[in-house]
């Protein structure tokens, strides 16, 4: 498995806490002793794919540097968890966990959210060897820890941003002239170490892009007729991968075309918040 | 108006270029000449209350800081866009334009979702005295901009966090012993520039925390008839926000309670990205 | 209790080291062996109210993270330390030491003046109810540290900032067009989570200010008379905070008035730093 | 003159903006229309010696990179500017012009008011070839303005911070063993293009200081006549500082004992604020 | 050609002058006046393949953004220029100059000096396929400088840091347990836009990586007669790169083996810096 | 010995690791178990003087700062350590000591070579009581990390930087006018805690920087003769340095000329990198 992205976790707390306690959480401190410890115990109201554990953590963690939290887990990430379970207990200073509350399970909540939604969509793959993909479409500064989420729900990471992989769109034909002096340049200054992919919206880009020595092809917008008959044409020559109007439903029947990969911005972009709850004893 | 949080809005962007770009727009940098200029037309693809318009520009000009890009605006924040009018024009470098392009969308159709969601809630409101309101329950990292991007949308801010406004919960209430101890602490201890709120489940509560002193009471997941039956409790003495479960459907029976405020986290953490194009020429 | 704000302490804490000791303290290290150790004892050279402890063993903490410093504490933030009486002790690296030394006691001298000053003040106001709160009138870069020495010494704060309160002054009224707008529209556009408090300088603003439905009232360098006769004049429908020109001979008479709140910005601009030594055995 | 420490100023000035204005001017903006111009004239309420006319600029300009100020100066950093002068005016954005004006005359007036108050003790100095020098008893982050300010004042620059000027003192000629072997080791271990300085409290650790080779000598605490006396002794082998217990008053009597430099920590740390106003028209 | 990477270049720029202006130039500010102007001129002291000209002139619009520098260009990165003639001249501040003068050399020195050996290695490879490409061995932050560079001299760059690549080493394979797991690992969990490439010692290890499907293959510190039968055995089933104890004299030789790449850590670890000067008119 | 610069360490290393891991080491996280463990042992591949083990060890701590490390050491800074003999060993996650291995190499070889080469320039001046100092002709952003490995070596450090120490060169003198006022004028406007340096290229300039009364005197590239009459002619009035062509073959003979500094770029710029290597058990 991936490792948990620390480094870019910690830039996101530590943002998240300077918006959400700023000068700090009045309430908390006009109304809770200073020195009061509290035992909280964090529950899953849904079943969920548990991913972020760590996030939670650390958002108390850097919060108070010097808090001498103690955890107790139940559950790690990867996990499937079901309604009602306890995925951890936390035993603290209260002021600590009451300000850091929010933001941690905002977080939390998020990540296994996205998880949760990979892991069924994964599921209607079953045993084909179509794999699911996510993309670009990530919140602004969430990334690294949306794309961590999406691999802990059994998913695979497309490239990672503009830097990791080469993916040669509409206008980038454009301006090259023509699908073969793209991929031809492509190929002359890119990194060796860099896979080339082709969007393409027809047959005869298809072929274009093919022809030109594209390792991967990403099919655009192709109802399953359409990219059956893609991966007929292609012969095994390159990587395809289907993108555009996925959905949980339409998943198995476009696994069934062939394609090798199947993208889709949904699990980042919309995967809704599974419900978790931080029960203060 | 409130001012466009140019500070918070160029964290976002630096933060969301560095994970996007990170060491360089590889593809774009193979295929497109250095020197190629371009010219290209964000169009609405759908009616929106546009929210982010300079979010969009800065993209590009923290991108590309010498980059002579040319604009003409033919909208500005808070305008109903209809669908297929142009929003701007832009002119200049290809690269530039290409790199950034994802990341200035991303940000625009994401405010943008936010201002036209609570523009047609507030809608539902009419002539009505009661206001909507968010909520802290927003993505983390970019609370001031979807902050603005309700106001844009005719909605009004609750507090931006936990340092400008007491809002009392449960655990706080617990913490402290009793409501009333509760408020009594807050009076005494919080700059009087701050209102109190206090979060009730029962017209116990609501009866307390009057009598305690608070300014205003969040009526916690409460049905209409005992949203109403809390106004005429009240009379008046204190401001009065209803919250949980709204949707746009309930809003104008939420509002017929009399309740001054209704808050809902759907402003911010559900609203759907509006769908914007830009076309290269 | 306030907490002590640790994440702006070692903001403040290491721009100050980097300032002071930047590429490195010469003398110390060509002087003084690099394993040597040493026990220091912190001593009150005069009365005083203690506030910044953290603050200074913070300084050696961020100074040399693997130091294996060793303290003993006498005394903590609010104590009334007397002249001549140890605070606390320190074993540990000798350069370590050294070098923090003066920074840590500029730190510390000036949040116990503050804290000693604030203090002494209070003192003036007895058994009246009327409170004692300090201004924007702040170091730039440590707001959070003195405003924080200011509660330990017994007063209370204003607002943090411009965020979380709103004032309106001379200017904002000119702009608005008369206190009556200004106060509809803050009503109008702000978190209903923030009061609103208006600056006036006679009695026909103070009558539009209370008229407009202002939370409180700025009354702005009047004399004692002039107090009195405003507070009987707003018959407790307002908050009245008395500010300009404001000494510790003259606060009795200023809280016999009847105000709620005396401000003062000479809590933080003008306390003198108490006198505080670190002993090297 | 020195140069206005443009860097170190604006890491103060951003600073001072994000604890002050924060998340956003509330007043300011729910009171003053966006597009409102104002002008502005900063006028002396006292006699000054002006320093820090950047500063004040600066904070406009960070505030608002975009807003199109227009300045018109009557004075520059250096200047006698008298009761009741025009230093400057400033044409626009009122928002802008209300939210900087605290921070920006909260610099000001201190960064003047080091530089007036040592104007004043340098007159006392008259023909006389004593120099009036600083210490390292600045306020944590402003050291550099803060010097700054008492070059402007006519003073000299003691050593910045511990890295670029030795000065031995009691501690580290203990853990040296002698002022002889301190001399000695920082003679050999320190660059060369830095002096010695030790502090000595009487004639014995002069005479020694002298004798190791020490470049200049710190007289610590002492009184006129012991003063005169050690200069005697030194023979002019050494360059003198005077130190400890220095006013306005006392300022002829010491430099008629013929020492080469006085030092004050008053200059820096005691300064009174002037008096400026900006006036909105 | 790729693009300069500008945000690169600022954080090193940043980094040099903090690190040697510190808090100021002194020997300029006390001998050179704040308003002196001076024209410099920038000249090869050898023949040379200019590259980082626009870091050059970062330095000094870093050092002081409001400096109104005038540059007259008479080469860009790429040119070759010859022993004697004119880079480039500018007129402004004297201060400005001379304190950012070194800072400036420094960088356009190293990576000039780069792309000129870069630009003579690959002279020696003259008509053939093969490339030459660049290594991780570059100095501690300034890897994307110096990669950049690399190319500017006409060699190509191979993966830039460890995110964009994949590169089983020896040590990788131990953990995984063989070639072909470390290889049928990479395949199934790193993003399909990343070719996989295995660092090999002998032919078996050769053919494992061939057989388990890898895209590239390191021939690591081979001879010329082994490189040959390698290609040989490789039938064109996969990228071969070459590496380990290349030199300029031994380039033309590994050419002729037919592998596709040759990598030199020497390239960016062990370029000698070019000669340029700045000369003061 | 100076201390290790921590701080400075800390900030090179985390912009190392940034620009080398970025996103994540692919190539490890997918062929290497996230719990696998490891010892390694780091071996000197020639003989060396140490330098910079806390880097070594720092960049593992920094990449992993939960990763519990163990490290066993043979050897500390300033040893001079055999070909084959083992420095450390460590045990511990095994992607945290792949993923980091490069970083820490790349640091501990290049300081080590610095200190080695400085070591083995220092021998050449015996027992002469001439001694060897750096320059400012460091890597940029590495200063504080090479001027203490020239220590290490047995080198003294010469300024850090433009900030704590004066030394005038040729167009210092050309915008002051002469020589004489130069140091007049930087006697009368620098620190007192600063010696003046001038760079000379004859004896007329000579002559007038001692007439100047300047503390040290730089002879800029001038052979061994001239040296020698330099030092003559100065009869011990100035510290002399001789800088320029300085080669270690040529050091016995600068010394023997009498000089009190020999200065040489070449310890930092162009000290070749020592051989180390991990080996992983």
């Amino acid at each position: 498995m991936r490792s948990f992205p620390i480094a870019a976790a910690d830039r996101v707390i530590r943002a998240a806490l300077d918006e959400d306690v700023g000068t700090g959480d009045i309430t908390t401190e006009v109304t809770v002793a200073a020195d009061a410890m509290v035992r909280a115990v964090l529950v899953a109201k849904e079943g969920l794919r548990l991913a972020g554990r760590d996030c939670f953590v650390r958002v108390f963690e850097l919060l108070d540097p010097k808090g001498k939290l103690e955890w107790v887990f139940f559950h790690e990430d990867g996990d499937d968890v079901q309604c009602g379970e306890r995925v951890l207990t936390v035993t603290g200073n209260a002021r600590t966990l009451l300000t850091g509350e929010r933001t941690a399970l905002n977080l939390l909540q998020r990540l296994s959210g996205i998880a949760t939604l990979t892991a069924s969509w994964c599921a209607e793959l079953g045993e084909t060897r179509t794999e699911l993909v996510d993309t670009r479409k990530t919140t602004p500064g969430l990334r690294a820890l949306e794309k961590y989420a999406v691999v802990v729900g059994g998913g695979k990471n497309h490239r990672v941003g503009l830097f990791d992989g080469i993916l040669i769109k509409e206008n980038h034909i454009k301006a090259a002239g023509s699908i073969t002096v793209a991929v031809r340049n492509s190929r002359k200054r890119a990194p060796h170490t860099l896979r080339i992919e082709v969007e393409v919206t027809d047959f005869a880009e298809l072929d274009e892009a093919i022809e030109a020595g594209t390792d991967a092809v990403l099919l655009d917008n192709m109802d399953n007729e359409t990219l059956a008959r893609a991966v007929e044409r292609a012969e095994g020559r390159v990587i395809l991968e289907a993108s555009g109007n996925m959905s949980k439903e339409r998943l198995a029947s476009v696994a069934a075309t062939g394609v090798d990969l199947i993208s889709a911005g949904a699990l980042t972009h919309s995967a809704p918040a599974v419900d978790l709850s931080l029960l203060f004893e």
